[in-house]
């Protein structure tokens, strides 16, 4: 049985794998057209550098190995996003505004959900430098616009704040391994266990902290939330943020949810999700994480979003693929030059091997060149040949 | 010192890593034009399936990780070569002649030389199904052309033969442990410690043995290898095959190699390298390898080729990158649609945000959109604006 692979592990056989290649292309292509400059961080980095900054969740999706060559200890990227954060900081170290892209494979030791992949296909931006809402507006614009390239318009994105998480969890005096916690019963939406992790705070702490997983929804819930929440500086400065936002963002499906916290613990501020038509589980996510930087030797304000590939990828029509003009072995002379036009053209041709056995078909042919009127012609390919 | 990255281990910033993505997309393309259809394998699988039918070298090459799901050993590939092999004789299960292709990262213990990345980019064809030189003499081509898509056109391209190794290593009694270190010898080309590894063995083997590092060049290797090695079937066959080969390869620049099995140790027939200009070191190796399949419950002949896409992409004239426009934080709709009509023209366009610092060349600006009798112009971006 040596064929069977680990569980939540996959190949991407030739028509799934050509769907990842297309939207690989357009989504590059989206982010490039943007001005966001291609970047390939490693596979492996030393475990401090790659999780640095991180919560205790990215430290356990991160597989480890030695180093046979220093003996420390190294892992296999779990998340690009603190790669690329260290290439703005320390690598390029420009003074202004940086703009980033990236895809590549990232590997967790376990899956995230119990249908989830444990090699995604991570595709994201980044954007450095610049603090202010218009970058934030940026992002959520490409994001949208990203979307709609892939063929999966975002039905609704929600926004959230990871401000007022943090002003909470300050206020009602939790020690960090218990913030932790509470992250990710927030996360889970899990409200038993919340409101016996929350049982003993104080109020208005206890109150704000279980209202949080039912302010979700239109814009109406930036009032429900100023009307439940303390009013404290940080709360009100996210709340402004947010409504800012979704003025700026009206021509989006924008909504908000203020216990939507998923992603790794490493946002700062502002947080959002993007859904497709009918689907459960968010597609996209991104927001600030302002502080990964420091732990490269500079702090610098930062956004943006990533998403799994495959998982955009099962969204996608599934049009049949191109196809391919099936050239016999034949050493005419015009038949290469007809062949490599085709090829020029875009076109894919496969060259008959004396023996072959099988259709025709399960090698992708649908048509086949033909000697006709002394030239050679592309026609359809019918049945056996 | 959080930003330091292991030995051998690097990132590609973003003008390496656009002509990466450039090189990637030319190789893929030619490589579907021919036919050959792109699969996706997992970074990580059983190390059973990764190594299986492998040598020594490989498996010391193979990262091993515990799988927590299951408690196994897992590898993180080091070459895609069996995967491809995996999915072609299991998965795929085509009775015909099949044609895939593949692009990703692999990752070694430790580098093949000094100076060799841990993290090659390995991109490459496989054709199984066909026993023929017919499917031999597509894939050289295949490969003399995606050199010249590459922008580095084969300057030299070796042919040599596994199974002379093979009757040699047999004739002369070696047991298996021997042979690996006699391939070892002869792919380092070391002849001192040759001469020590074969000193008991008998004659003929022993000079036919010794003779294997000297016997390179042009055609006329062919008879000098006739004369100075044994005349046993299996190297009259593989002489034949050279020299039946050479003549269908005419128009590309072919020379012999007796001791030039670089690669791993699955090879069992037909071997080629192929040199660009003034480059002591293969920048493709590919062969036969009929023997691999097999484990994974069928065998199948098998020919492809491979190369490190980031070696190949040293060799590339680096162009000036195609550059970005500027454009101004500005909210007139004519300003929009001009932004929006140079994006889809496939110009990037960097829109300006409040606040920035430094100048807008390190963001890749060389042009901007200003306004103009009442339009929106693109002029060159000169000096700091």
């Amino acid at each position: 049985m040596r064929w069977v692979l680990p569980d939540h592990i996959q190949d991407a056989l030739p028509a799934e794998a050509s769907r990842l290649e297309a939207l690989r292309r357009k989504l590059l292509d989206a982010f490039r057209a943007h001005g966001y400059q291609l970047v390939i961080p490693p596979m492996l980095e030393y475990l401090d550098s790659l999780t640095t900054g991180a919560g205790q969740d990215l430290k356990l999706r991160t597989f480890k190995l030695v180093d046979q060559l220093s003996g420390k200890t190294m892992g296999v990227r779990a998340d690009m996003t603190p790669q690329v954060s260290r290439i703005d900081a320390h690598l390029l170290n420009r003074r202004g505004v940086t703009r980033l892209c990236y895809c590549g494979s990232v590997l967790h030791t376990l899956p995230s959900t119990l249908t989830a992949t444990r090699e995604p296909l991570q595709i994201g931006v980044e954007l450095y430098g610049h603090a202010g809402l218009e970058a934030d507006i940026e992002v959520i614009r490409l994001l949208a616009e990203s979307m709609c390239v892939a063929g999966v318009p975002a039905a609704r994105i929600d926004l959230g704040h990871m401000g007022i998480f943090r002003a909470l969890a300050a206020g009602a005096g939790l020690i960090p391994e218990r913030q932790e916690e509470l992250f990710g019963l927030l996360q889970a939406k899990d409200v038993p266990d919340l409101k016996l992790l929350v049982k003993d705070v104080a109020s208005p702490w206890r109150e704000a902290l279980l209202a949080l997983p039912s302010l979700y929804g239109g814009i109406e819930t930036l009032d429900h939330a100023a009307e439940r929440l303390p009013d404290l500086p940080d709360i009100r400065a996210a709340l402004s943020d947010l409504r800012r936002l979704a003025a700026a963002l009206g021509e989006l499906p924008v909504s908000f949810d203020f216990a939507d916290l998923r992603g790794y613990h490493y946002h700062s501020g502002l947080m959002f999700a993007a859904y497709g038509d009918g689907s459960p589980a968010a597609l996209a996510l991104g927001g600030r994480y302002d502080l990964i930087g420091a732990a490269y030797g500079r702090g610098r304000p930062a956004t943006g979003f990533s998403l799994d590939l495959r998982e955009l990828a099962l969204r996608v029509d599934s049009q049949a693929s191109a196809g391919a003009v099936l050239a016999p072995a034949d050493d005419d002379p015009a038949l290469a030059t007809a062949v490599a036009r085709l090829r020029a053209q875009g076109q894919a041709v496969v060259t008959a091997l004396p023996g072959h056995e099988g259709t025709w078909q399960e090698a992708g042919c649908d048509r086949q060149l033909v000697r006709r009127d002394g030239g050679w012609t592309v026609v359809a390919l019918e049945g056996e040949i």
